[in-house]
């Protein structure tokens, strides 16, 4: 038998993959799981998206430009220049999503043995990508004690080496909620400046933000334009995950030529996606501060509801729509498991992403952590809560 | 400055992007081109997906499962089946376009310095592909003489080393338009079968077989079902490149899993895509009927007139919607761009792909010869030979 590449076998097997064959058998039973596990929003997509599609007159469904419709880049370079993220068309390219964006980032910077430094928890997946490009992700560790805010610059000055490419953020952050403030960015800004790095700043959260704090993007910080690529993507800002139409933006234009022969590799993003993406531009406000307020009132329910459990602590974060709450267990992967192998309450059951899979594999972070996602109702929010603390008392009895 | 990875250097810029300035010009100055260059075909998408995409009725554009909607994949092994391909819903991916299911599968068999055996000339992509792996394509030269049939075996016996990992085949040929006999697939089977390495077949064009041959697909050899990986796509099938929607398939459990892990790492295919591709299952038969009838015509009127120019030669392949011609001419990438910069007749051009994209870079292959797309339609077809004929001797008069 011919056998497998190594980077294969070491891409890690999420924790939450994982747990799917038991929440299947949980279904089976008829237990109702309340899917606090997931990255997407249950809010519908904006109708001037969906219609744009529904009314598309597409007779034959054609390569887009490598860097996406001229049309699409045209609308999408006016929202940037609304939030005053300076970029024209020829700055960005439309990728098929925005894991294509981040993995167009690190094949850019990161040569094979080449680091990446970045906060810890991270988002999940730069760990495949990583490995994608033989790269190594150095992490900053950020405690949940003062929410998940930007460890020390000297942290990150500690671990920077001849190898280090780059400084990868997700901002507002996955898994953690956290919104990063502008002297955060600017101390990174600077970082990236002095040391020669590159900024890779994931954004696709940019819209979910609360309490009036609003996301300062790595392309509005001065003098270290070059440094900066931000990754973007239509999935959580229009409610469209299944759309997978993301941006790779640069104004480094060596970095975008050569992110434009990746693009090139594989041809175009998704035509029909860019119809929906297009169209959404003209989203009118209105559905970004229902969003807001439906969200800063789901938010406040399960924060308020986990500092009121025992043992329990959970950070107010400004962003995304998760939090990543600390519970009083042995193992997150295996209180997950068990929520859904054995136990329920009024036949309904939870869950929640271990948070050990946002820590580096093998770290042991994240042990007693799980990251919760509040993309539901108000109501189906407060029974999740009332679940969780019943399981919490069983879990610790059994 | 931060500098960019060695793998984005080392990436070559085809010979065809390289002329899209010069296209640019010649349009600006009012030339038409007859784009003989391109891998869209011409012909309507069917009206069936067309309809199913603008008929659709989600409200919310979530995330699919990683391997794709099990509606689809249902319906996809259904259509493998009656092709006697024997796989079921569990043994294909439904990638986010063949370039995805190309790259899953070099990751999936590649260790950074290994070796894919590849007939040439071959699809131009497979070579960033292999970059992003560090994998090293090597070649067999095919000769444009018996029309680039499989190279003997024995030629690829001379290049295998311990590095060897697999063998890359488009089938269908791109750029050749030749299809493999079964006695040609068997023997590239026996040779995985006997030195332990996979076989990539990339069969996106197996709809497009004329003369009453029919493409022998890698999954219907028998005994060596675990050494093959077949990627497709609906871009060619369907004449829908713009969806990207393709398949990566294979029977072994273990690639099968690895594969998985990098499906979940960018999380699902597009959605519309899959609404499109689903629906396009139901295509009638006399879609394809039409499109054989109609492409022959092309090919009888290409290969005709390239045979009667003085100097001329080119194979008259089975498959696809290409050729490759040999032109009496220095170096087709200054042909090309004289074409484009220099010639018109009748205020018209000429844009083909030069052949040195589709041999080993730096090779010095294909310099006398040019891929031609066919992809237009009988009118266009004739005055461009008549274009092409002229603007030889203009060339090599000038």
């Amino acid at each position: 038998m011919p056998t497998i590449s190594q980077k294969a076998i070491q891409i890690p097997v999420s924790p939450i993959r994982k747990l799917v064959p038991y929440a299947e058998e949980a279904k089976k039973r008829g237990t109702h799981i309340y899917h606090m596990n997931i990255g997407q929003s249950d809010v519908d997509s904006p109708q001037v998206a969906l219609d744009a599609v529904k009314n598309n007159t597409l007779k034959l469904v054609e390569y887009s430009h490598s860097a996406g419709n001229m049309s699409y880049r045209l609308k999408l370079a006016k929202y940037y220049q609304k939030l005053g993220i300076h970029v024209d068309e020829n700055e960005l390219i439309v990728t098929g999503s925005g894991s294509e964006a981040v993995l167009f980032s690190i094949f850019a910077c990161a040569n094979p043995g080449d680091e990446l430094i970045v906060p810890e928890p991270f988002y999940a997946n730069y760990i495949s990508m990583a490995i994608y490009a033989g790269a190594k992700l150095v992490p900053v560790p950020c405690t949940i004690e003062n929410g998940f805010a930007l460890p020390p610059i000297k942290e990150f000055e500690k671990v920077i080496t001849p190898k280090t490419k780059a400084i990868l953020i997700s901002n507002p952050g996955n898994p953690t909620g956290y919104v990063y403030t502008r002297e955060e960015m600017e101390s990174l800004a600077g970082l990236a400046k002095q040391h020669d790095l590159f900024l890779i700043s994931d954004e696709v959260y940019r819209e979910f933000c609360y309490d009036g704090v609003r996301t300062v993007s790595a392309l509005e910080l001065q003098c270290v334009e070059e440094h900066v690529i931000l990754v973007d993507s239509v999935s959580k800002r229009y409610s469209a995950c299944g759309v997978r139409v993301g941006a790779f933006v640069t104004k480094n234009k060596e970095v975008y030529n050569v992110a434009m022969k990746f693009a090139q590799a594989r041809l175009s993003p998704p035509s029909y996606g860019q119809i929906f993406a297009e169209a959404a531009c003209d989203t009118p406000q209105s559905y970004f501060d229902n969003i807001n307020t439906e969200y800063t009132k789901r938010r406040d329910i399960v924060v308020n509801a986990i500092n009121k459990m025992e043992g329990c602590f959970c950070p107010n974060p400004k962003g995304a729509f998760y939090v990543v709450a600390r519970l009083p267990i042995d193992d997150s992967d295996k209180f997950c498991q068990w929520l859904l192998e054995k136990f329920e309450h009024k036949k309904q059951t939870l869950m929640f992403a271990p948070a050990a899979g946002f820590y580096s594999p093998g770290s042991g972070g994240g042990k007693d952590q799980v990251r919760i996602s509040y993309a539901l109702n108000e109501n189906d929010l407060r029974n999740a809560m009332e679940c969780l603390e019943i399981a919490l008392k069983q879990y610790n009895n059994r």
